[in-house]
């Protein structure tokens, strides 16, 4: 075991990814600590009051350690885009699924220093973020009362902004991995990066621990990312079909059908590029030539519909995100499904002999 | 050692992608074969008697298994296009290279049924191919000879109607590879999938071996893809500064400043999606909105501006064609090269336990 898995008393080097909108519940967070890796909360899309209830309720599921994860809020982008020509476009959507017309709200995301708070104020033992750089404040205050912290690129040069920024370790996202890229430092089309190309150019780069995500569905693909240099892997996908994970049933039932060629990357629903499987308001919104509003307003723009669409089961509306390893997706719970990437390590190993 | 690399004499599981165009020599091929690897002749581009030459030059070097790597024919599209367009969008870098107006040659690839009697003649242990499934005769004259055949699949569907089809083995090419995307069943943008994702599942899904290519450039690539499932890697970028390559010296200097975020997939030097490095071509090509002429007929209309370009030193005009792990490119003999990716498969090996 390596220096990282140590510090967080991890028996499994494997990190679950924090995935917001409904996967990653307190239950699952908590299930995968206990279960030897590093659970985390997806706390971007929480308030300061849902981020301390879900802190509150981890522990009392776990002794051991977890992550909260936050976004960059270097990432929020003033709105941009034409408000009228996708109110339009997701008028159609609205009145499929018996909504009022959609209604672009006044704010588009959660106060950013009000998380800090609360998460300083909690205390957990790491916090981990994405979408850019940590305002030099919140690094500070994170600092101050000990918190490790975990930033996200998806290129080497973004991996070398985040170590000289002071973040005790680096995931290296590749292009792979279900949901939201992390990139920030270049258009997100060129940071499409294999996850087998991107982790051994960021281990060279850095000295911080690395952790691999992208792809990475069972124990063949854990040992292959410590192979690469990496001291753990986060994987996202491979725990969506779990037994803890908010994921909606028609959610569900499109990643169990889904192949590994049926992922596209997308910033129809959020405004930031994102992999999901494809579906029809990504292939009508494609279709329809439009440009997004700026990142986090399409996001906010388009929610109503997704939370609608989820409730009436109509998975062609849904963000499904998901990487391209979906197809070796496995339901069961978080401690059957570590179990089972623990003995395919072991076998791996051997057959590595 | 797995029964695939046993059949060739392999001490490394490494198989040198075929480098048409100038890269994969008779000297590069035998040097990998030499060294313990598994050398591959690029005969695709090469007529009968070119590909007879090459064998003799390669058994005057080696007294080791290779392949010899052919094109499926399946891929030849008639020709369609605005040759005009296309013709004035090359003229002006015609005039730039001092070179006559583009022309058009009557017949844009190899005879490929020429290819097969020279190769049944010479009788190489292994074929290997791309860009589609053989037809049924080519196989059966292969087999008839007993030849080992390898085709290549980019997703778990292609493997499958590879295994089908008869193959002794197959490379799964993950997105980070460089040059000419294998894809055959699906639009080429969607079968962009990441080694780590597509080996493992492609060995769920077939038989015969799996040979993994995309990003490997070391030994921790070349453990990773072991980890995944794989008998062997497939390397090619890792091979284009080696002492042997036929690289030219304009492309050797763009490799070496290259970086992981600075590769793209194009269809402006073929006509066929490939992977390389981003340049002045590529830019002007996609700023220009042309559409390619069909496969074979972009890659001759472009071929005489990129031989000039290559001996006036214009990288810009160049198909620098590289995967993501471009940044891992080191210079060497190709003993040298293995010799290197033996220590660090040893130290991984080390530190997997």
């Amino acid at each position: 075991m390596n220096d990282f898995c140590r510090r967080f008393e991890m028996d499994i080097a494997v990190v679950l990814a924090p995935m917001g909108g409904g996967p990653s519940t307190p239950e699952l967070t908590a299930a995968v600590s206990n279960a030897g890796g590093l659970g985390s909360l997806a706390a971007a899309y929480s308030g300061p009051e849902k981020i301390t209830q879900d802190i509150t309720k981890i522990r009392a599921l776990t002794k051991r350690p977890f992550a909260v994860n936050l976004f960059s809020p270097a990432a929020q982008e003033p709105l941009r885009g034409d408000v009228e020509a996708v109110s339009k476009f997701l008028g159609n959507f609205h009145q499929r699924l018996g909504l009022p017309a959609p209604q672009l709200p006044s704010s588009a995301i959660e106060d950013f220093d009000k998380q800090v708070d609360a998460i300083c104020a909690s205390k957990p033992l790491c916090v981990s973020f994405t979408f850019g750089l940590l305002p030099p404040e919140a690094m500070q205050r994170f600092k101050e009362v000990g918190i490790f912290i975990i930033g996200t690129a998806t290129t080497v040069d973004e991996a070398r902004q985040l170590e000289r920024a002071g973040v005790d370790a680096i995931v290296a996202q590749g292009g792979e991995a279900g949901a939201h890229r992390g990139t920030f430092a270049v258009p997100a089309e060129q940071a499409l990066i294999g996850t087998v190309a991107l982790v051994p150019q960021v281990v060279d780069a850095v000295r911080v621990p690395v952790i691999a995500s992208g792809g990475i569905m069972d124990g063949r693909g854990i040992m292959a990312a410590l192979a690469l240099g990496a001291s753990a892997v986060q994987m996202g996908t491979a725990f969506l079909a779990a037994k803890e994970a908010g994921t909606s049933p028609a959610y569900r039932e499109a990643l169990l059908k889904a192949h590994e060629d049926q992922t596209t990357v997308t910033r129809a629903f959020s405004g930031r590029m994102a992999r999901g499987i494809q579906n029809e308001f990504i292939t009508t919104w494609n279709e329809s030539g439009l440009t997004n509003l700026s990142y986090p307003w399409q996001n906010a723009f388009t929610q109503q519909m997704r939370r609608a669409a989820s409730a009436a089961k109509e998975s062609g509306l849904l963000s499904l995100w998901a990487g391209q390893g979906v197809g070796l997706i496995r339901e069961g719970s978080a401690a059957d499904l570590m179990e089972r990437w623990r003995e395919e390590i072991k076998a791996t190993r051997q057959s590595l002999l």
